[in-house]
C-alpha cells in the first residue's frame, strides 16, 4: 500500500490551509525549493554554458518524459517536455491533420478546455482550404465521429465538471472512421492511472503544473505513439527538434522520433522544479492513488450533499465516469468560493456556477475533507457567502 | 557615466573564469538567486494558486515587457514575455503574412540563425498555396526586396559572424517595396541600443537568456508595432491571448494589442529570474554601454592580431557594422576553443570554423581581456590545442 501520509509529507503546505485546487496549481513539493536553488546557484552560476552538458539540462526534456511516460502508459522513449499545452496543442493537431490529407473536420466537443479550441481554430484558419473545428457535446461524441473528421481531439477529463470520457472506447471508435485521436491529459496526468498504449492513443498533451506539481508555468508534454514518432510533422519546427541541432545546417530536417517535437530551448528552471516534483511518485502505486482518490470525492459529495441541499452535483457518482475532481453548482458558486478561501479552504470558481474542488490523496485526507464540508455546511447553512466582500470579482479567480 | 564596476558586482562569476559567452547564456545576477526562491517558497509555496493575483504572476508579462521595451526602443505596452523564440518568430511570421495576403515570399539571410529560418519553412509547409522561404547572402539582402516579398525577417546581429544589419535602412527599404519587417534581436538586447519605434519595424523579437541575463531557457519576447497591435492575428491563439481569459468562452476573441500574443501559462520561475536580472539595467546608460563594449571589442582584436596571425578575423572591424561580438574563423577552432575552456577563458565554437566570443561591459573589464588574449597567444604560438582531450566533441557545444 501507497503511504500518502509519507507523500503528504514531501509538500510544504501552508498552515491552516485545505488545499483542494492542487488541479489548478500543485503545492510545493519540499525538495523543489532545493532542487531550483542547485539549478540556479550551482549550475547556472557556476557552470554558466557549461550547464547544458554538465548539468544534463539539454536532456531534461527526455528524461523527464521518460518519468512521465511511466504515468501515463505510455513506451519510454515517447514523451518530451516542452513549452505550454497550448503549444503542443497545436503541434499534435498539425501533425494530425497533415497525416489525413483528404479529410478537413477536427472534431472536439464544447466541454474541452477553451484553449484547446481556440488553437484548434487559429490552426484551421492558418490552414484554409476548407478545415473546420466541429464541437459537439461530450455525450454525443460518440456519434458524431464520421469519415469527414481527420481528428478527434479531447481532453479525457472535463476541467468543469470534472466528466471522464473512455478513452478506449473513443479511440477505437475514431480509428473505426479512420481518424487520429489526440488526448489532453491536463486532467489525468497524475490523478489516475491512463493507459495510453494500451487504448492505441495516436497523441497525447499534457500539463505538469497540476496533478504533477511542477510549480506555475511548468512546461507542458507531448506523447506521440511510436508508430507515428518518425513521420509526423512537427509544424513548429524548431533547432531543437532538428536532426542535429548544433550542425546549424540551413534547412530542417526533423529529428527522429519524439525529439522533432522539440522547438526551442528548454526552460531549466521550470524542468529543475518538475524533475523534484517527479521525486514524490517514486513510491506511489497509481491503483492506489485512484482508489484513495475516489474515497476522497464519495466522502466529500456524501458530506456536502448532507448538509447543503442547495448544491447541485455536476460530477458523475459512478467512479468510471468522473475523474479526480468534483464540483457543485450553485449561482452564488462565485461567492460561496470566496468564503471559503477566507475560511482557509482553497478550490476555485469556474464561470459561471461551479465550486470545483480536487482530491487528490498526495496530499489530501480524510481530515482534510471532514474539514472542507464542514466549513461548507457552515457558509451555505448561515448564508455566509451573503457578504459584499465575497462578491468582488478578482482579476484572475 | 555608468558604473560598470558595480554592474560587474552584482553578477556571482564564479572564481578563475572569465566568461566571454555572455552572448549564449549571461551569467547568473545575484539578485536572481534570491528572487527565485522566494517566486518558489513564497509565492508558489504560501500563496498556492492565490499568487496569480496576489503575487502578481499574471501580469509579468506585460511588466517585464515594459521593461525589456526601454532597452529596445519600443513604445510602452507593445512588448510582451512567453514562450521560446522560435514560437515568437512563428507568430510574428503568420501575422505578417496575414496582412500581406496577395504575397507569398518570405525573405531571410544565409546567416540568420537557423531555427528562424526553419520555423519559416514549417509555416510555409503548413500554409501551402506557393509560401516560399527565400534565403540571400547578408549583403544581398537590400538587392533581394522586390514587391513578391511580403515579410523580410532577419536577425539583426549575425550570430556567427556578429555582422549587424542597417536595421533603419533596410526597414525602409522593405516598406518602399510593400514588404513588412520583422527583427530578430536574439544578439542585440543588451547589447547595444535598439531603436525600433525609431526605424519603423513592424515586429521584433527576441530572447532573454543571452544580453538580458535571465537564465537558461529564460522567455522570449516579442513586439508589435503599436499600428499593427489590434490587428494582427497571433496564429497561435492560446486562451491568454483571448480577450477574456477567465471567461472560457467557447469562440476565440484576441485581446486588446500585444496581449493577442500571450500563448499559455507564463513560465513564472523563469520569469522570476528575468525580473531580478532587469534590475541591473537599472544604473546603465545604453550609449556607455555601447561605447565600453566597443573598447574591450577593439582591445580583444588588436591584442589577438598581434599575437595569432593564424587566426584570421570575421567580425566587421567598423564599429556601425558589428554587434557585441568577435569572431575569429581558424581550421581547427574547435580545439583552440576546448584549449581555451581548459584555461578558464569560455567562449565558444560554432561550426564550422568560428571561436566566437561576447563583449559586454556589464561583467566583463579590461582586465579579462587581457586575460583572454593572453590564453589564447599562449594556445596559438605553443600550438597547445594540439592535444587529443580538445578534439573530443561533447554532445553540445
Amino acid at each position: 500500500m501507497t503511504d500518502f501520509a509519507a507523500t503528504k509529507a514531501m509538500f510544504d503546505l501552508p498552515q491552516g490551509i485545505t488545499y483542494l485546487d492542487g488541479n489548478s496549481l500543485g503545492p510545493l513539493p519540499r525538495k523543489a525549493a532545493a532542487r531550483v536553488a542547485q539549478a540556479v546557484s550551482a549550475e547556472w552560476g557556476q557552470m554558466l554554458i557549461g550547464g547544458w552538458n554538465r548539468a544534463g539540462w539539454m536532456d531534461l526534456p527526455r528524461r523527464l518524459g521518460d518519468r512521465i511516460a511511466a504515468l501515463i502508459g505510455a513506451q519510454a522513449g515517447h514523451v518530451v517536455l516542452g513549452d505550454t499545452l497550448s503549444i503542443k496543442v497545436y503541434q499534435a493537431l498539425a501533425s494530425a491533420l497533415d497525416m489525413r490529407p483528404t479529410r478537413r473536420v477536427i472534431l472536439s466537443d464544447t466541454g474541452n478546455f477553451p484553449s484547446d479550441l481556440y488553437m484548434a481554430a487559429g490552426l484551421c484558419r492558418t490552414l484554409g482550404d476548407g478545415y473546420v473545428l466541429n464541437t459537439v457535446a461530450p455525450e454525443d461524441v460518440a456519434g458524431a465521429i464520421d469519415d469527414r473528421v481527420a481528428v478527434l481531439m479531447l481532453t479525457e477529463v472535463d476541467y468543469r465538471t470534472g466528466r471522464r470520457h473512455d478513452m478506449a472506447a473513443l479511440t477505437r471508435a475514431a480509428h473505426d472512421a479512420g481518424a487520429l485521436v489526440i488526448w489532453d491529459l491536463a486532467h489525468s496526468a497524475g490523478a489516475f492511472a491512463v493507459d495510453l498504449a494500451g487504448c492505441g492513443a495516436d497523441f497525447a498533451v499534457g500539463c505538469t503544473y497540476k496533478y504533477l506539481n511542477s510549480g506555475p508555468g511548468g512546461p507542458a508534454f507531448i506523447y506521440v505513439a511510436p508508430r507515428h514518432a518518425d513521420v509526423a510533422r512537427p509544424a513548429l519546427s524548431g533547432w531543437l527538434g532538428h536532426e542535429a541541432p548544433f550542425a546549424f545546417d540551413l534547412d530542417y530536417r526533423a529529428g527522429a522520433g519524439i525529439d522533432r517535437m522539440r522547438v526551442g530551448t528548454p526552460p531549466v528552471l521550470q524542468l529543475a522544479a518538475l524533475e523534484a516534483a517527479l521525486d514524490v511518485w517514486d513510491g506511489v502505486d497509481l491503483h492506489d492513488l485512484r482508489s484513495a482518490s475516489q474515497a476522497l470525492m464519495d466522502q466529500y459529495i456524501a458530506g456536502v450533499e448532507a448538509v447543503c441541499p442547495d448544491l447541485i452535483l455536476a460530477t458523475p457518482r459512478a467512479h468510471d465516469a468522473r475523474g479526480s475532481q468534483v464540483s457543485f453548482r450553485h449561482p452564488q458558486a462565485y461567492a460561496i468560493m470566496q468564503a471559503m478561501i477566507a475560511r482557509g479552504v482553497v478550490g476555485d470558481f469556474r464561470a459561471p456556477d461551479v465550486i470545483r474542488c480536487g482530491f487528490t490523496p498526495l496530499f489530501i485526507d480524510a481530515g482534510d475533507v471532514a474539514r472542507a464540508v464542514a466549513v461548507i455546511g457552515d457558509i451555505m447553512q448561515n448564508r455566509l457567502w451573503d457578504n459584499p466582500a465575497y462578491h468582488t470579482r478578482a482579476k484572475v479567480t
